[in-house]
């Protein structure tokens, strides 16, 4: 098939798209009437019946352990919004070639017709047969919390939410490295979490189980606590798990003076006055896309640590890092779940690769770091039998 | 990741199989931020926009025109029949495989969690932004029909059932040039179907379209006329374009006396005496795999040419001879929908392939000659812009 001529010729964003990201591949050979015969009819089906009488054996002989499915609604893509399932294909399709790249699983991008909470648990528990995982991406707050929720329930793979747990796995071992760097102790640091959206809830979770128990979570009317009427039931469970227990109310302003640490999953601008109040040595990571809470050069002037989502500037908070490595361990392991133990793993051992060469720009691997998605992956092995959902 | 031991180390099929037969690939390179930023963020964000603007653009900048679902919900696998969506998974990625390898085109396998007609049409919907083309298989008999023309009602793709009208396009082509070899006119030649599911009506189906007038179709009971009582709404249909049409009535061996063809898509097995009674110079196609319903052998005692489904004799009737190239050249039509004049053009292209060589056992090309997918591929674009649904 020849590449089409296409409306943006010469643009190399849409030149590298033409046709897409992804394509199949045949891994047995087909070269004549023997191979057919091995591969599909008549061969193929002493395979089927084996499966029919004993359905574990699909781990041997299908492709289906090491798939993924990658779903969405098209709801929440990147910084765009309710974009729909059509515009959401590039970037699941990118998603799916970094699961190849980096962990070598074969995902596949699934957009879907339905923005119906009810309708997509019911057509990814149908599709379940045919994949080994599912890795819900780009599905709006919080319509994401109950779906992840419910096909946790109901299937017996890993389900996991990426822009929750991914985000939530690279920004604590960040600041996990970047804690270490500036002497702190995680029971007594103060953070900021900026936006309660999926990755705000996920981050703070995450950060309570490291055992970081002073947080301020933000959403556009401020500090979540149970003072406030118009929380929603997943923001109800978090102000009582953080701003309930230390008392901080209030605006960004008010939580920021003389915290040590602001996590910004949030969108928006940080005022640079807000940035100066923070503690001495802080750590500020601005982690939307394309454009910083905190740009860095502001970050710098009051700042020890600064990292955000950014490619061009050093500590990039890439998700990468993680769902490439925490999918490849799962598998590796058959694991029927992704646990709190798998996500902290997975976050130590990210932590763990920056070692020795811990410095201000330095509290995070390269996503082009070829020590990443295996130290991952073993971790979550390792933290899937710990935590007994390990077949293998 | 290691190939594991498995439980029928040895045996080829099961050797084959391990780790399953397909594999995703990416089509971009991805060796460091650069391309990180065009293949992923920020860059796809800006194909993102540009296709929530303007949905068309899916087919420069996506991989989702040239991708077909193999859909199936695993109730008739081969002459298997309902083993369930995980056990078919090695029959759909070995169609998959064969989409690929013959058709240039990405199939993914999808084998659903359920067999209620409205869900699996809900489902195929719900996942139709993923994909350029359907193509059902394995879908018992009766809610395959209702099944795919609910789907071509309801999606702007091509929509195809391959038990049905890929047996059907080979099983024309096959028949055709056994006519023009016993120098048969169409229009009077008398043909047995034995086998009413959905190999059976389709195969009917084409034969009518293709000017063949005179056609017994016969369930278990025997051959369906509006006498009975016993008939599907589907059968029904047949039953007034074929028996009640001639008058024929009875059992296999009342039409078999003196027809010109029989065409097997029913499993079990014709008697020898039966066969004998054909006309001369008759024309034998038992289709059942693994075992034709007349043994080869059995059938040269009496007709002239013989075909069967399997590729240890000659004239193979198999699908591969079809369905790659159809969906090839629907795609590169970017047609809405795969018509019956789609379908005849599929069989006529087939047919003319054997050209000046035809001989008995010489009626239909080879699946391995590469004259095949480029020859049905190219008719069914010519015929999707005749018919009106092609896009390019």
């Amino acid at each position: 098939m020849a590449v089409p001529d296409h409306p943006q010729a010469g643009d190399p964003v849409f030149d590298l798209h033409v046709g897409g990201k992804m394509a199949i591949r045949s891994t047995v050979g087909l070269t004549g009437p023997d191979d057919l015969s091995l591969a599909y009819t008549p061969g193929v089906a002493r395979v089927c019946e084996a499966i029919a009488a004993d359905p574990e054996l699909t781990r041997y002989y299908t492709w289906v352990p090491n798939t993924v499915a990658v779903v969405t609604d098209g709801t929440a893509v990147l910084g765009l919004g309710d974009i729909g399932p059509a515009a959401a294909m590039p970037v699941m399709e990118g998603k799916a070639v970094l699961f190849k790249e980096f962990g070598g699983v074969d995902a596949l991008p699934i957009c879907l017709d339905t923005t119906d909470t009810e309708e997509i648990i019911e057509t990814v528990c149908r599709l379940a047969p045919s994949f080994g995982g599912i890795n819900l991406e780009d599905i709006s707050a919080p319509r994401c919390f109950e779906i992840e929720d419910r096909l946790k329930e109901r299937l017996d793979m890993p389900v996991f939410h990426d822009d929750q747990h991914g985000t939530a796995v690279v920004a604590l071992a960040a600041l996990e490295n970047a804690l270490r760097l500036t002497g702190r102790d995680p029971g007594t640091t103060r953070v900021v979490v900026s936006g309660a959206g999926a990755a705000g809830v996920a981050v703070t979770r995450i950060l309570l189980e490291a055992g970081i128990s002073d947080i301020a979570v933000l959403d556009r009317r401020g500090v979540l606590h149970s003072g406030r009427s118009d929380l929603t039931r997943v923001k109800q469970a978090l102000a009582r798990d953080t701003a309930d227990v230390t008392g901080r109310r209030g605006g960004l302003a008010d939580v920021m003076a003389g915290a040590d640490a602001y996590l910004g999953v949030s969108g928006g601008t940080v005022l640079e006055e807000v940035v100066a109040s923070m503690a001495d040595e802080a750590i500020v990571f601005g982690m939307a896309n394309p454009n910083p809470e905190v740009h860095p050069e502001v970050a710098h002037r009051y700042a020890r640590v600064v990292a955000t989502g950014r490619s061009d500037f050093p500590n990039q908070i890439n998700n990468v890092l993680a769902f490439p490595g925490i999918f490849r361990g799962a598998i590796d392991a058959r694991a029927t779940a992704i646990t709190e133990g798998m996500k902290l793993a997975a976050a130590g051992a990210l932590a763990d690769l920056v070692g020795e060469d811990l410095r201000e720009d330095y509290v995070i691997p390269s996503p082009f770091d070829p020590r990443v998605a295996p130290a991952v992956a073993d971790a979550v092995t390792e933290a899937a039998r710990r935590d007994g959902v390990a077949r293998d």
